[in-house]
């Protein structure tokens, strides 16, 4: 076993874009777990965009991350050491141990993996909390019916993705909004949205307007910016718009302008921020439905997995790029679940 | 009977703020009722914000006001002659007949008001449109809870005084937002607000903290600009803002652009249009609980009441620079039960 403990602090908090001198590598001591304490190796990070959030002092809905200490954030990881009776060595488990290789805890919130279920990376993405994001946003909160068109942006991306196959099967015409040629294939070719909008290329207005003949009952909002204004032209009586993620301006300094709200009133359209925490009472059946959907090929999941600790914050940076494509994930260490199946 | 009916027509449709030569006074000849029709003689005729909308061509949640034709708008009139079975000569009446001195109609939506009930005028007012509008806001989206605060603008006007004073009844702290010292002194001395903020004359922010020492939980949006976007910098977790109306932008011939959404997401915030016409199955409820707290003087109004027909164009304009104070009327002709009354 290793004798060191490869953590990425946080080194400083950004102000506007962060950069990588924000974070700082470091090799710290193993930590050992005392009773009551399981010691996890880190198989898998999960980065979100989210942890901008959590890089700042100010309110938020969770606490920050503290400076000096290793950043936030979920993982997948196999138990080495465990002192507590509910864990046992070689368990896989779904945890929140943040940026580092290895990391003592009480196991409180962590979840044991089954390898036969599904690839316990999933559980970073579409059986995770991007998954289910999308499950009780679009679900709770978008009431989709039968025949109604959805619109979501960063539609490649690990909520997005899944928003848009959900509404897919419930049954309503389903648009992406993307920054890339290959993102807009993707989805359509790949995970069967009906028509994909690159706002990068395209004007948005008359883009969405072609794809969205009878207008835009829901419109699940990722990045905030552009594109909610446009959609909020095209909106139609009585529309929702989970209001997911801003990720266009987690790095403004100062917060840019909004929609006008108009549209809102005179369609008595709603938006709503929402947290996927605040719905817990939902893991079970989402859960279910979506480990028996991406088992039947009807939810598609497409992984980015980059190597390596060290790589963790360019690849965090890339997020506010839309560099990734599809659930951005770090491999911190060797998945055995994976070398197995591959032999 | 007057041989003549004195109109209101909307002359051309306005672009940006409407001005007097947007309207025409003219003498029509006087209409006659066939069978199944009444003719009404127009006692008091409603203004309201939401007529500006009626007035361009564009697509809103109503038919636009036809140019040549009388302005369209609430009246509370009396039928002077009746070949209807359900209305008889005398019978007070609301109705919808728009901007004029008399009107045939098939009684269709007309609903009967009976003066020992409340003053006739209130079916305009605290007991009509702009009462309901306040109701079902604030109950049905808003749901105040009992130590809650709420926050309304145009606090003053028919809309938001009824806020304020429901939302005392259902036992919140209440905070008006208006733009006059004499508006804050009525909201506070006689409506019974807990405080009033005067966005003329007090930075909104400071002010707005100071009044609401336990953040905002509700806040209902009767104008637009500045005052949602200083709110929202004080929204509290699962904060509701119901949206009525947005006064400030009506004349705007490009649509300014809106607050920042992200305290919406952090405070998992709802906002959520809405227009009374949708609520109609709520009108008994709305009745007996607002005509009862009106009978105990717990839900106060105040009317300003313009005399002439011919002085609607101007009042309507002031509508825009907040010159009304409580719930404009136009007196268009004689109120019988008020001369009773008086006597």
């Amino acid at each position: 076993m290793a004798v060191v403990n490869r953590q990425v602090l946080l080194k400083r908090r950004p102000t506007g874009a962060p950069t990588i001198g924000d974070f700082e590598v470091v090799d710290a001591p193993m930590p050992a777990p005392t009773e009551g304490e399981i010691l996890c190796r880190t198989i898998y990070l999960s980065l979100d965009p989210y942890m901008r959030g959590r890089m700042n002092e100010g309110r938020s809905y969770a606490t920050p991350a503290q400076v000096g200490k290793p950043m936030v954030g979920g993982t997948v990881g196999e138990v080495v050491e465990s002192r507590h009776p509910g864990f046992a060595r070689g368990d896989f488990v779904l945890g929140y141990d943040g940026w580092q290789a290895y990391a003592v805890s009480q196991g409180v919130g962590a979840r044991k993996l089954d390898p036969k279920q599904a690839p316990i990376s999933t559980a970073l993405g579409v059986l995770g909390m991007p998954g289910m994001t999308a499950y009780v946003g679009l679900l709770d909160i978008g009431k989709p019916k039968e025949g109604e068109t959805v619109v979501v942006s960063a539609a490649a991306g690990a909520v997005g993705s899944a928003v848009g196959q959900i509404a897919k099967i419930k049954g309503c015409r389903v648009v992406g909004v993307v920054g890339s040629r290959e993102k807009c294939e993707h989805v359509v070719k790949e995970l069967g949205f009906d028509a994909c909008v690159n706002h990068k290329a395209e004007d948005l207005v008359q883009a969405l307007e072609k794809a969205c003949p009878r207008g835009i009952d829901i419109y699940f909002e990722n990045v905030g910016g552009g594109v909610l204004a446009a959609v909020l032209r095209l909106i139609n009586p009585n529309a929702r718009i989970p209001l997911c993620g801003l990720i266009s301006e987690y790095n403004a300094t100062t917060p840019p302008p909004g929609p006008n709200l108009r549209p809102l009133l005179v369609n008595r359209a709603l938006i709503k921020g929402f947290i996927v925490f605040d719905h817990a009472d939902r893991l079970g059946e989402f859960l279910r439905d979506c480990t028996g959907w991406v088992r039947e090929g009807r939810l598609k999941y497409r992984e980015d997995i980059v190597e390596g600790l060290e790589n963790a914050p360019s690849a965090f940076l890339g997020l506010f790029q839309g560099r990734n494509f599809g659930k951005l994930l770090v491999r911190v260490g060797d998945d055995p679940t994976r070398s197995i199946a591959s032999r």
